[in-house]
């Protein structure tokens, strides 16, 4: 297996040198960039739609969509009005920099604030590639159960924010926010954590001051 | 990037014999085998929590644990009196041939009926990875949104089986049985599809029917 080995490493590193020269880019251009991550369904898309659609007026927007298949969220981001792009994994079960270089291509990036990247819907992989964004940030629905960071420990390491959504079900399922929450400080002490519900618009208003103030920070 | 594909194709081919012959070890002592699938927090464990206790009068059941790290849901399985052993696959995001061989040997496979693979949470790579079953199954919580078959059709194309779960919810949440049971036939006409709710029990006999008609195939 050491042939294998080598040769996802250098996969690996191939994709560090896009990472670092995307982030390079973004810089010069003073564009925030947000990596969403999350498993299937946990509300990814709701919350860009929430957040394009109140922002608006503040920010210019835009996003990349990642998924295996269909246009779908491409289709639900963009009717906010924000540019929005696909990209079909064709079955890969994560962004990479090379896909982020090609979306960039196709966006009017002139005078951008925010572009967000929806990652595939996946709690394991896509952590694991840089897409030269600023910040990594995870969300997690409270219908997965509150044992999740703990059992899928690096994507939670390495976000700057975790959005515990779906907080309108809770009372409809176990799970506790303080146990959640103290797994997810376990992994990453310096995690911010927003419980919203994307659906009912509860909770926003503390993601939009971290989003504000994450854009101040790259003027 | 020619050399990376041949790479992983060798590492895939070498994970498909090592599954045929675990399929041929199952199928010489008559063991039902089944890799179960899903999301991060659908409802492996607690379907499996509800059919190794509601049916440890009628089968002799054992259960491999995937996960990344930790080893509460093999905790969790045993609690109910059954085997079960934990696979760790320290980040990897999925079960593979190699790894059910290891298990294997640590359990004790006398006079088994049944063989669960709880395989990692994730709805991507899994797929793609035979591990000997005679079946593979999916779960798909209700809250996940009914989009997900299109969304990630590999999986949904390979299984005999799609439980929809935490029906319960579904007062509350945007999904119709409907629409995602017309996605997955869609993707395979054949796919037997049972609404549940394990957290209450409801709608789990439809599943335990198919479980001992599986079972009765294999004598």
């Amino acid at each position: 297996m050491g042939k294998t080995v080598t040769i996802v490493r250098n996969v690996m590193e191939a994709n560090e040198r896009r990472a670092v020269k995307l982030k390079e880019y973004f810089d010069k251009e003073k564009i925030l960039c947000l990596n969403l991550m999350s498993s299937p369904g946990a509300g990814k898309t709701s919350l860009l739609e929430r957040t394009l659609a109140d922002l608006k007026g503040e920010f210019k927007m835009a996003v990349i969509e990642g998924d295996l298949q269909t246009d779908n969220d491409a289709r639900r981001v963009a009717a906010t009005g924000a540019q929005a792009v696909q990209v079909n994994t064709e079955g890969g079960c994560h962004l990479d920099g090379s896909m982020i270089e090609d979306a960039v291509a196709e966006l009017d990036m002139q005078g951008l604030d925010i572009l967000f990247i929806e990652n595939v819907g996946n709690l394991v992989c896509p952590a694991e590639f840089n897409l030269g964004e600023d910040h990594k940030v995870s969300i997690l629905s409270v219908t997965e159960g509150d044992d999740k960071p703990e059992k899928y420990p690096l994507m939670f390491h390495l976000s700057s924010v975790m959005l515990l959504n779906k907080t309108d079900l809770l009372p409809y399922v176990d799970f506790s926010l303080e146990v959640a929450s103290a797994h997810a400080k376990k992994l990453n002490k310096d995690i911010e954590i927003f419980p919203v519900a994307c659906r009912k618009g509860d909770g926003l208003d503390a993601w939009y001051d971290w989003l504000r103030k994450a854009r101040a920070a790259k003027r």
